[in-house]
């Protein structure tokens, strides 16, 4: 698939994007593609140096770059050169993306409580259902399929993907998107062991509290807290089949790959990176700015910021790295 | 959040839940919170020994301990002590849950087949259907966005939340919970080699069956066998995300947390304790009480009831342990 | 739970599956049941070696066998001896499932754009939702609670189970089944790092593309790329809550387990076998016919065909059983 976008030159995108031009400022391009696919007519963009060979064989018209990067050979390609590639891109499929969202501003076959108070140009789609006390702020959109539950608060210009489910009491801030199938606020795995060996239900009467411009990734789920409330932070990144469970607290600006869990009660910090299949134990502290490997799992707390961790139990990455090359060593012996 | 609770004094409290007050038997708590936060007015509790150092700094009005609790240091909250305070909190927030759980009895929007029989007291929420000759029975809630496929057989006091999918011939018992978005009964995984090397589907004919008192977790999945059926026994407790495959057969009384996943054919025993993401292979068989740490990998029998193991591949916990401890030990030899 | 079947005899079994017969060929079944369980009056079936010392205890009429079967012991039960014991009861089961599929033939409670546009004999489920310029083949058969984005493209035969979501510029093959919940086609987790420590989005702007006869499991989710396509090839089989990512690519015939995940742009060969719990970084490229064990973690390319891997992160899997017998043993030293 080839994405269209208006046509455009070289010295038109520079402007955009505030970068400069090197080569031919005339040259058109009306479609984004891989560096490696480059076609002619192409916009074509090259950040990660694992692509670096390709930035002499595409045959895109115009290709985005850093203003740092120093080509080892000649180039056919015309550059434009801005601070960061990756973001100038990202402003650019913004801009497109922004120009396609047209919605419909209708109410579709819903069913949406008398007391429920939703804002201006709020977009509901088919099968949805919004229970009673529950406020809905301007120009957030709630696709198809969706359930949300009583005296819910969810702020403005939010996107509610199809059938998402949000429980009773959840606070979720502005510019939120919640992908297809997630579900919040649901009751956390929380069972006292009774003397015949079966489980008593605790029941769950807290709340999740989410906060502004985070994006909850599709068919990840978030318990809410027994009692208090489970808070995920401002600018938070949670990726897809993500578990969160009851009264965890995770820091502004902390993103999680795919498939990670956290336990019960975790408190992770301000600007952590945590890779995909990672599990962090119940009731443990991880300080801000800890970067966790993909399927590490994480036992203790993490005290020390900028501490970066890697395996099962996970230690200091490159003392885990050592050990495990003399690990795979001793198969040799 | 805070939740309110009714006014109650510890004398009440105790009298409530058989326990003792040690200190002012008028203090007044109107609300839940936890002990970290605990200020006037509420009741906190403490159980876990993590928490120890908090006893002494909460300012709440009573605190719930167990009847053994020893302080270390005089008190200025007052206690009531009862046998297992975890318990007497479940029990607490479970009456505090009953009260509030006022169900409208009205049946929604929904698609209910006319050879369908709902008991007493079913509630159904919008968006539903309910495939032929599937029986409800009494006081269940069915919520929105929910599909019964045909011939289903439910019981009585379940709960199945928004967007669950229950498919044709599964049999749940009573007091069962099947949290939003959970699969259950779809097709197994099961695939034929052929000769050019695609692959042909297995039919899945079979059913899955659930026993009492059993909670499935959101986004859960629970396939159905080909033939016979993949059963999960009575108070079984399933957290989200898990997977069980075709075949499986869950003891009684066992827990799972959350993203673990048991491959076809696996029987697992009564009173296991399986932590977060841990994966069981398929066809073994683990003897009752056991005890398997987050994140392991079971890729044989477990034989004797009663083991505790861990790792990847899993072996006694604290034989890994030990000979992590030396793995860990070589990186900086 | 019984499956019945019409009644047959040996001989008719050995006949519709081009197999022979040893023993009565006028034994007779009218239901499948497991080998540990046989009964009289059942058709059993025996492939797997586990499975070997129940040959001489079923109480089954008649047994399906691999025509190389070698008994031990002299045998009660009738044989039906065919190339592959596993595939001939796929066909059976398959042949059975086919006789049940009735389906009704009516459109439910649903939103269908004006200009989608659906083939004949297409089924359409209540509160499905079908956006704009959308094309469904004859025959597909779409479920309850399913919503279908604009300018998709479905092939004919299809089956979309309930509670499904397919995003916008979705292209799927023929004869493909989505299992209920699954989510293909929403964005893919990118976010561009600012200078305050926030993220932005990228948005996506590209597709998902899949092939014919490809099956993905329940609450599974395939990313869209944020140009061009994600693409999963024909006859893939993706089990259940599984996690593929933007941009990533998967080859003819390779199948994969519950619960994995494939990170962003990795490219995976064509008749792979991926166990359940494996987690692949982005941007590699695995070779066809490589095997890859329960929960590895693979951090590379794999160049060559037909390896089979193992381990955190993933090694050769005999060198990683090697070493991993020392690193057990060290616990005793």
């Amino acid at each position: 698939m080839e994405i269209l976008i208006m046509k455009m030159t070289a010295k038109e995108l520079a402007e955009a994007l505030h970068g400069t031009v090197e080569g031919n400022p005339d040259a058109v391009v009306s479609s984004f593609g891989k560096i490696e696919h480059g076609r002619p007519g192409q916009l074509n963009f090259f950040a990660n140096p694992k692509y670096a060979r390709y930035v002499y064989t595409t045959r895109a018209s115009v290709l985005l770059v850093n203003r740092d990067f120093v080509p080892e050979k000649p180039l056919d390609v015309t550059l434009v050169r801005v601070d960061d590639a990756y973001s100038a891109l990202a402003e650019l499929l913004n801009y497109i993306a922004s120009q396609r969202k047209a919605f419909r501003r209708h109410r579709g076959r819903c069913r949406i409580a008398c007391s429920a108070r939703l804002g201006s140009k709020v977009w509901v789609g088919d099968y949805v259902t919004v229970g009673r006390r529950t406020r809905i702020g301007d120009k957030t959109r709630i696709c198809d399929n969706v359930t949300i539950g009583e005296n819910v608060t969810i702020g403005s210009r939010c996107i509610i993907y199809p059938g998402v489910h949000v429980f009773a009491n959840t606070v979720i801030g502005d510019n939120v998107i919640l992908h297809a199938g997630c579900v919040i606020g649901d009751d956390g795995f929380g069972n006292a062991r009774q003397d015949d060996g079966s489980w008593k239900k605790i029941e769950h009467l807290g709340n999740v509290v989410i906060g502004n411009d985070v994006e909850i990734g599709s068919n990840t789920t978030i318990d809410k807290a027994p009692m208090e409330s489970t808070v995920i932070g401002n600018g938070v990144r949670i990726d897809n089949l993500c578990q969160i469970a009851h009264n965890v607290q995770i820091g502004d600006n902390t993103v999680m790959a795919a498939q990670t869990g956290i336990a019960g009660s975790a408190i992770i910090g301000r600007n952590c990176i945590i890779a995909g299949q990672v599990g962090i134990v119940g009731h443990v502290r991880i300080a801000d700015n800890t970067t966790i490997g993909a399927k590490s799992g994480v036992i203790g707390n993490v005290r020390k910021s900028g501490e970066v961790l890697f395996g099962i139990p996970a230690l200091d990455r490159t003392q885990y790295l050592r050990a495990f090359a003399k690990f795979k060593a001793s198969a040799e012996e």
